[in-house]
Order: C-alpha cells, then sequence, then structure tokens
C-alpha cells in the first residue's frame, strides 16, 4: 500500500495562485521522491532519495537546501512497493502509451523513475514570476527550453488517471534530469534507445489543501474553461 | 489537521463499477463518520459514531454490524477540529448556498452534521442492481423517493470543490437520518425553522483506489460525456 501526497492543485496555478504555501520541509514529511516548482512558479524541482533540484529559467540546476523555501504545488512520495521496469526504443509519445498499456495504468496513480541514456531530450522551465500573477497558461506561453543529446540521467514523474486532470496533471507529468545534476526540466520530447528502473502503482492519493490561505480560500475557479485552459498550458 | 477519506469515485459508479471493493471492516479504519453505499449500490449509507445505518429500497432502515459487508463507494472521517454552527429558517438551496458562502467552503472539502426539527424532506434510495450492472446515470432514473414531515434528525454530509466533481460528488451531498433511525436517505429538499451542529474543514483528502481489482484497472472514462452525466445523475 503507498500513498501519493500532493500540495496544491493544479486548478490553483491556472487560477494564478503561485505563491508558495508550504515549506519545503514539511512537503519531504510526506516524500523522499517526487515533483515540483517553488514559490511565484520558480523553476522545475525534482525530488531524489530526499534531495531537492531545481532547475531555474536560467537552464541552472541548484541544489537546494533551505528547508524554509516554499512551494505552491508538488508531489511526492516515499518508495514502498517499486517493480523493476525495461524499456527499447522509445520517443516520448510511444514511451508514455507503452507504459500505460503495458502497466494498465490508466485509472490509477503511478511513478516511474528511468535510468539510462537519452539520445535526445527537449525540456522546458516555468520562468518566476512577479506579482499581480499570471495564470499558468500565461505563462507557459513563455517558457524556455533546452535541449540536449547524448545525456546519461533520470526520467521521472507521475501518471494520473484523467478524472484528476483538473487536480493535478492528467496523464504522464515527467521531468529529466542528468547524472550530473547539471540538466534538468519538464520533458517536452525524448528519445531513447533504452531504458531501465522503476515502477510504483499507489493505491491512495493524499490531496492536501493550503485551507489557511485566504487568497486560497477566496479563489475563483472557472470550471468549464478550466479542462480547455489545462490542456493548452500542459500539452 | 483533518483528513477525509474515501473509497472509490463517482467516475467508477457512473461506469457501472457497482460492486463493493472495501470491506465495512476496512472503511472503518479511516473514519467513525460518513457517507457511502453497499454492493450493488444497495441503498443509501450513514455512519455516526461508527454504528453503521442503510436505507434499502423499500424505506426500511438496517442498523449493520457485519463487517464484511462490501462497499464500492464511501467517504469517512474522524472529527478532529468541528466547530459549532447554526442555521435559521432554510430550504435545501438556501442552507447549501449559505453554509458555501459563510464559511467559505468553495474551495474546500468538509462535513457538517446539522441535529433539529425538518418541516418536511424529501429523500431518494438507491436500489440495489443486480449484474450486468448499469451505469449510475441509467439507475438515477429509477429511484424511490420518501417524504416525512415534522421529523427530528440530522443532516449529514459533506462539500467538496467543484473541481473534484468526477471523484466524488462535487458541491453538497447530504444524508438524513431521523432521531430513532426509522427514516433515512439521500437529501433532494427539506425546509426546517432552524438547525444546530457542527461543521469540520478537511485540510487532506485521502482518495483510496481499488488497485486490485481487475474491472476497476480495465474501466473505460468516458471523460467527455462524465460532467454530463453526473450532473444529470446526482442533481
Amino acid at each position: 500500500m503507498a500513498t501519493l501526497y500532493e500540495h496544491g492543485t493544479l486548478a490553483m496555478l491556472m487560477a494564478g495562485k503561485l505563491a508558495g504555501t508550504q515549506t519545503l520541509g514539511e512537503l519531504l514529511k510526506h516524500g523522499s521522491y517526487g515533483l515540483g516548482t517553488f514559490d511565484g512558479l520558480d523553476g522545475e524541482v525534482v525530488i531524489l532519495d530526499g534531495e531537492v533540484y531545481q532547475a531555474d529559467a536560467s537552464g541552472k540546476v541548484n541544489h537546494v537546501t533551505d528547508m524554509q523555501t516554499t512551494l505552491p504545488f508538488a508531489s511526492v512520495h516515499f518508495p514502498e512497493n517499486e517493480v523493476p521496469l525495461k524499456v527499447g526504443e522509445n520517443d516520448f509519445a510511444s514511451l508514455t502509451s507503452n507504459l500505460t498499456k503495458s502497466y494498465q495504468l490508466a485509472n490509477v496513480f503511478a511513478y516511474v523513475k528511468l535510468d539510462g541514456v537519452l539520445d535526445q531530450v527537449k525540456i522546458r522551465i516555468a520562468p518566476k514570476q512577479s506579482k499581480p500573477y499570471p495564470g499558468l497558461l500565461e505563462v507557459a506561453k513563455h517558457q524556455p527550453t533546452f535541449e540536449a543529446s547524448a545525456i546519461s540521467g533520470s526520467v521521472v514523474g507521475y501518471y494520473a488517471p484523467d478524472i484528476f486532470g483538473t487536480v493535478t496533471a492528467g496523464g504522464w507529468h515527467l521531468h529529466f534530469i542528468s547524472d550530473d545534476r547539471s540538466f534538468s526540466g519538464h520533458i517536452l520530447s525524448l528519445s531513447t534507445k533504452g531504458l531501465s528502473g522503476k515502477l510504483e502503482i499507489f493505491d491512495s492519493f493524499e490531496q492536501h489543501l493550503p485551507i489557511e490561505n485566504p487568497e486560497f480560500r477566496q479563489m475563483q475557479v472557472d470550471t468549464a474553461s478550466l479542462q480547455a485552459g489545462i490542456e493548452a498550458a500542459e500539452h
């Protein structure tokens, strides 16, 4: 039995609630592996074995140890029932759709960590925003991208069922981090001759909300336009 | 800090996955108050202080003690930070919209238990289905309703944010149970001169999924039609 913990929601980011609402110290109580972003949508975060790496919009990767750093949105878990995983030659679309089908993930939450060499990888990194914060859809229009080839590292992230697609990123949400921790971000495309790693399927998804935060409590969510906005911002 | 625990999803019921996937014994480990339905969508369940009451489609209320009874869908919690609550003269629409506004519940999960006299209450009770199970939308077309007047009891149930509206019932989902435990069901309408009770706001929502169940793993969810179907089935 394993739990995926999430703080904040994708709907909050869409509504421009980009201020950090949980400290890194608190987040790490709920998991040692995960993904997230910092206060103001500052970069792309990968957490591996309790170590926190943030790729900022300059393309630099920072090893973050200040536990007072805050996050508006993050997902973490403790590994509990990992199973070994191997994938062959793939691009991003075939990798993700093969994983979903082969392991029957459509209706569950899952995590993968796939290690090896990527022949090519393209990532994007969210740039830190200033108040008054725009919504995620606006930010998504102006995100720097970076490419690397013949790079050794890990593809890490979560699968979430479509019905949770306004709460978190529906489908696959994957980041890359190189073995030397110098290149990281949200994956837009990749190609590989093969990767191996681990898969964890969760039976529980714990959604934590910043209920003491007045801006969160007063937030207006337009559910009608939310799904279309998320499609545009996340894909 | 309080957690609302849910087993199963509304999307599963919509897809006709009505077989029980968790025992009552397991469910009660996660809460002593709550709502649910039994295997085959058999009735409307209210849980109060660990005691389980099921209204069946004949209108009878059964005090259930068999912990092997299974449920496809249920929400429970342990009271942790309840605040006192008082409401004046109301019908169902004004009661629920006033609660949402007064306590700023739009974006959070919450529970209310309101005790007192209802001048009028109309309830519906889901009738047990047989395999092959229909979806919730079909079941909703043929549900017996019951009415009572000048009846003393409790209005109990949950509020969920709209963005969780395919996972659980978005907005208010309230059941009634009379003080003498002889009349209970899912509330369609009510009127009262005043009720008093308790409100709990949750900072965590824990969604539990039956990941070992092959029918759940293979379930096809048509997300495009899901929201419209839920509107029709639940309102």
